[in-house]
Order: C-alpha cells, then structure tokens, then sequence
C-alpha cells in the first residue's frame, strides 16, 4: 500500500473493524464509508437473476441524490436468505443510521449496503449491530483509515484494493477514490467483486449514473478470472460536491467522466491481477472489429477458455488454442484475415501457422506476470480489452478442497 | 471392450493401423471405415468459424447417397494450414478411392476424411500414403477390427469408444453402431470430438440428415469437458441400406431415430466420461422450463462452471455455486421457484437454504463416479440433461505442463 500514493475526497471518512462474521479473528470483516453531506449516490449491479438481499435493498435505494454512507460486510454474502435476508439488510442499515445521526438525522433510505461470503448463511445481525459504533468510532480520513476499510471487504484477495486520482476540473481539484475486492467471481465459498467510488465532484444522479454505468462497460464488465457471475457484484459511485461548485457539464463533466473510467479501469485490473492462484494477468486486446460489442465478446470468449488459461500457466505458444476460441466466440469473421501476437511476437497471420521462435515467446510468458495477446481481425475499426488470469492447479485445489 | 458386446452392420468393414503421424509407435494413428455398396451420408459439424480442412472438404461432399469411406487420421488436425491443407485433405481421399477401386470403382468424392491431433501442422502425406494400403488390407467385420478403428482416432481418450444397438424395424434386423473420440474439446494440443456412426438400415440422405442433425442436438451438443468448441468437431452417419428392403418411412423412421439417438447419446455421453483428469462424470437434469433451450442453455452454464466442476472435485455440496450458476444463463426464471437436488436429496427450495445433511451428500459424491444434479424451475414442462466432468488440478497439470 505504501507505493499507492491516495487520499479520500473531500468531505468522506472510511474505516474498518473486526465485528465477529469472519472466524478469523485476525482480519476485518466490517466496513463503513461516510459522507459528511448528502451524495449523489448510483449503482451498477450483478445481472445475475439470484441478486442476493443487499443488491435488492442497493437497487431499490439508487439513484439518489442524498445517500450518506455505504456499510459492507464479508464473510457473509446474505445471498439465497429470502425474506429474512431482505429485513436483515435493512436492520443493518438502520442501524448504521442511527450510530451516525447527529443534529440533523439519518436516514436509513441514506445508507446502502453490500455484502460478500458464504451463500445461503443469514447475517449475525447481533455482532454486526455491536460492530457498527465501533466502525463508526474508526472512521477517518487518513490513508490507514482508508486502508482498513479496503482490507475489512476482502475475502480470498490476498492484496487490499484502493486506486485514486486527483485531477484539475473547472478549476477546481477534484478526487476519485475506490475501493474493491475480488479475487474470483466466486472464490471458494465465497463471492464477488464489490467497489466503492467515492468523489468530491459535484455530479448530478443522473450524470452519475451514466458515467458509472459507461465506465463499467469498459472496466469491471472487462474482466473475469472464471467467467461465474455473483449473486453480490456491485460497484456504487458517490459523489457528494465538496469541491465545490455548481454540478458539472459539457467538457468538465467529460474530463470527470474520464477520470473516473481510469479509477474504475485501474481498480478492475487489480482483480484478475490478484486472482486466485493465477501466476499470470493476462490482457487480450482485440482490434480490427465490426462493432465494439464484436470485440469484447472475442476477448471474452479467449478470456474464459480453460485452454488458452492453461496454456498460459504452462507458457506454451500454442496459438491455435487461442485462434479457435475467437472462431467459437460467436462473431462473424473471416478467419484467413486473422493475426495474433503474443507478447509482441507473430504468430499466425492470414489463416496459416507462421515460423516463430517458440522458445523466445514462451521464454517471454515465463518470464513475466503479464502476458499480453492482440487478435488483429479485418472486420472494422473497433477495439477492445479484456483481462483474465490463467487457470493453475492452486486454482483448483482452492476451490475444491474448501468445504463449506 | 470385451463387457461391451457390438457388431458392424452389414455391408460395412473398418481397420486401423499405425502410419507413423504419431511419434509414438505403439499406438494406431490411421482408422478406415468402409461400406461395400454406396451409402447416404450426411454430417453434422462444427460451428466455429475456424474450420479444419477436412471439415471443409466433407462439406462439400454431404449429404451424399453414394458415400463408400471416411479416413481418419489421429495426431494432426490439419486445421489452420490454409490452401495446402485443403489440397492434403483432397490428396488423402484419392488415395484411399485408389486402394479401394475393384473393378466398380471409386471416386474420391466417394470418401470423407476426418481429423484430430495438433493444429497448425501439415498432415504427413507420404506417411499417410503408405499407410492406407496397410488400413486397406487391415479391413475385417469383427470386433477387434471396430476395435482397431477406434483406437485409431483416439488422442489423449484412454479407452476406445463404440456403441451399438440392434433392433427389429419392418420385419427387418437393424444394426446402429458408432465410434467416437474424445477427452476435451481440445486437449493438450490435442483437438476435437470426431464420430461416425454406421447402420445397414435403408435410409434416404434427406432423412438421415434431419435424423443426424436431432440426434445430435440432444447428445453431442449436451455434453462439454472445457466448453471450447473444436476447429474439428464433426459427427458423420453412413446408412448403407445392406439390411435391405425400401427406405424407412412413418413408424419405421420413427424407430430407427430413436435408435441412431440411443446410439448418439451412448457414445457422448462416453466423452466426458472418460475426460482429461476427471474424477466425476457429471449429469445435470433441468426440469420446469419454458422451452427446451432454456433447459439446454441452463445446463450448459452450470456445466461450464469452474466453481461448480470445482466444488464436485471437491466433493462440495455447495448449492449456492449451482443456483447461482442458473442465475447468469440469460434464461428468465422465477429465484423464488428454484428448487435443487443433488444426488436425490433436496438442499435448496423457493430462495431458501433447507436443512440437509451435508456429510450424505458429501459422502455420495466423494463415493461414487457419477454425479447427479437435478435443478427444478416452476416456468413450464421442458427438461433438458447436460453432461460433463469435474474440474482437477490433473485437468489443468495435463493442458499447462504439455508443451507445443
């Protein structure tokens, strides 16, 4: 964490505390991010039909334009927990509301919440009820503070997750900082990927939610370390105005825009980059489709295939693998216009196997942790990127040798 | 072999032997298949855009009535070698319609070719050449010579795969019998799913190809290891009529269907279960959906899976990585009417965890091969079963330690 240089934006304080949901008794399992003020307050949400109890809850409460605060739990995904699992969120809210009420009051509509862990286990509503003043009594505004919060939402992560940026808007120095977890759509019994953006922009709920909506497109719908989607995943962006001003549009708005895309990009790319036993991030960049659609579904096709995963794992060239995954991708192509690189070496190149220095490009997937595969096709102009990581035995044995 | 009692139909003979494509030698790399009288043929193949040569070549030559062999070579895929590779694949069926002209003759149109092994390799012609006179004398009707065949196509299967079924249809004693290929979609380096399926029954080339394309709609296409679709899949039918009398029409149609689906279905279903490093074979049973593609389409989704292969490997009873799997199919479904039995006992009904004893479920996946994985829906009456593997650490030793 020391080399990730962040602040919170103005206005916001986050902390993190051990509240009892986890076994663990050395690792943080709640935490809280508050806004001073009311925020603008957007969703992006699982697609997934079994949406666990808080994304209900999320998706009912959003947009908004007065939301104060998000609590999050791990440990527990309060997925698969009916009825009661929908009050049980809703307690956990009221509660935080009423731990931060002062003067003017909170409401429990103001507080969102999410939730990641076990499916079909209900909340220990009795310890998270005593953890929330503690939480609340933890919140600050420091780089630890925001740190404890970022380690209190891991499950099977093995690095906390927080990416910032502060950039010049309108005159004014704005902040985006976001946290996440994920360390496999579902990791072993646990789940999701869950982020928090928090800005001092002033950005309408409108606006925002446009802006998050387009920047997960391009970011967390980017990535997949096994291609299964949680009951849980959801990404919230709040965005309460500190710095002051008027709310943004025209061009300040587009630099906002951007400035959160790279917050959402950077923190996407830290999950595969921490995904569950890999021993490789893998970018596959797609170029020369029809449609930007086309491209992502290629990338995504190659990304889940268990074979270019392995091959990877293995730094075997074998670039028919990743070849025949495009073709089975569902995107019509011609496959003799078809050109892959790995790592910036030729491979294939117009529907016929091209001599190569095997050695050179598997010595260059061995040697580093990143490997890089660019599919040119002769369809367009339209490009996209995909991050995935490779499939090793601890992956599996991770997951199978976990017993709920 | 010796439990499983087969026979040829009449009219058709089969051979394999060893033509040195395969580095090791004590293994059979060139199978043979022939009819002795002209047969329809038709064939159902891969929908990946990248199309192997020999692919493209029976294309062209299907649906046939005059069809008299199909070669197949095991360890090279000829699939990505361009021009070159079409003109191979056309040599190899020359040669074959060369050594089997009596005095009739044969054209090489007459023969279809099939493929499997390392992509992006040129096939060994004068190897190839050699060996078909040898497949050619090889030829027998008995069992050890269907057995020589399908060893023959085998890449990383380590047993042989032949179905057959006999039947009364019109008075008329009908034989069925296929071989097939199989241990991932594309194993290490490895490619495909291959079979031919051979009956004596008299069937026109138009009711062979709807009969084929619905048997394998509901066997093949129900099954996966990795879920990557091969450069080489195909499945071909020779129905040669050696049985006698006019074409199958009205019930006897009807009969000799379901027979070629039985067949199709045996031989599938063989795959998976003889997959790359698997430890279960499992079946996913979806019942109470609105339309048999929702049902296909569910059971797929589960059975690509990693976390839900993962968690059978493990011997796991974690319903929620199963209901959640269902959840991301893209088929609409009521949560709340979900119901989920594994192997027999209930552990998931309308949203809500059930109580269930986790150490009988445990022990009955830990101790048997075959899993079973019934998920009820409440949306309609169509079921649909899906097959495949679990997911081990040997899948991904076996696909990541082999080096092109």
């Amino acid at each position: 964490m020391a080399d990730n240089q962040f602040q919170l934006p103005a206005g916001f304080s986050a902390g993190g505390v051990y509240s009892g949901v986890k076994s663990d008794t050395s690792k943080l399992d709640l935490a809280l991010v508050v806004s001073d003020r009311p925020a603008s307050a957007v969703g992006v949400y699982t697609q997934n039909l079994v949406k666990a109890a808080p994304v209900q809850l999320d998706r009912e409460r959003t947009p908004s334009d007065r939301v104060r605060a998000v609590v999050i739990n791990s440990g527990c995904a309060n997925a698969c927990t009916g009825q009661r699992g929908r009050q049980d969120a809703e307690r956990v809210t009221a509660h935080v509301a009423e731990a931060l009420s002062g003067a003017e009051g909170v409401a429990p509509e103001q507080v969102l919440m999410m939730s990641t862990g076990v499916i079909g286990e209900h909340l220990s509503i009795d310890k998270l009820a005593a953890g929330i003043p503690q939480v609340v009594a933890d919140l600050g505004t420091d780089a630890p503070a925001v740190e404890r919060a970022s380690r209190a939402i891991m499950t099977t992560d093995t690095v906390p997750k927080v990416r910032s940026r502060t950039v010049e808007i309108g005159g004014r120095s704005i902040t985006v900082t976001g946290v996440a977890k994920g360390a496999a759509m579902i990791g072993p019994n646990m789940a999701t990927m869950l982020a928090v953006v928090m800005t001092d922009a002033p950005v309408t709920p409108a606006d925002a939610q446009a802006a998050l909506s387009d920047s997960v497109v391009e970011s967390f719908n980017c990535i997949s370390v096994d291609g299964h989607m949680s009951t849980n995943d959801t990404v919230l962006l709040m965005a309460n105005g500190a710095a002051g001003g008027e709310a943004f549009e025209g061009r300040d708005l587009a630099l906002f825009r951007a400035t959160l895309l790279e917050v959402c990009e950077d923190l996407a790319i830290a999950i595969p980059a921490d995904g569950e036993g890999a021993t490789h991030l893998i970018t596959v960049e797609v170029h020369g489709c029809a449609t930007r659609d086309d491209a992502i579904r290629i990338g995504k096709t190659i990304a889940d295939s268990p074979l270019v995963k392995t091959a990877i794992t293995g730094a075997d060239p074998n670039w028919g693998r990743i070849v025949s995954a495009a073709g089975y991708a569902g995107v019509p192509f011609d496959p003799e216009e078809v050109a892959l690189l790995i790592n910036g070496m030729l491979v294939y190149e117009k529907g016929t196997p091209v001599e190569f220095d095997e050695k050179a490009v598997s010595d260059s997937i061995a040697g580093s942790r990143d490997t890089l595969l660019l599919l040119l096709l002769g369809e367009g102009q339209a490009t996209a990127r995909f991050w995935t990581t490779d499939l090793t035995a601890e992956y599996v044995r991770l997951n199978a040798d976990y017993r709920t």
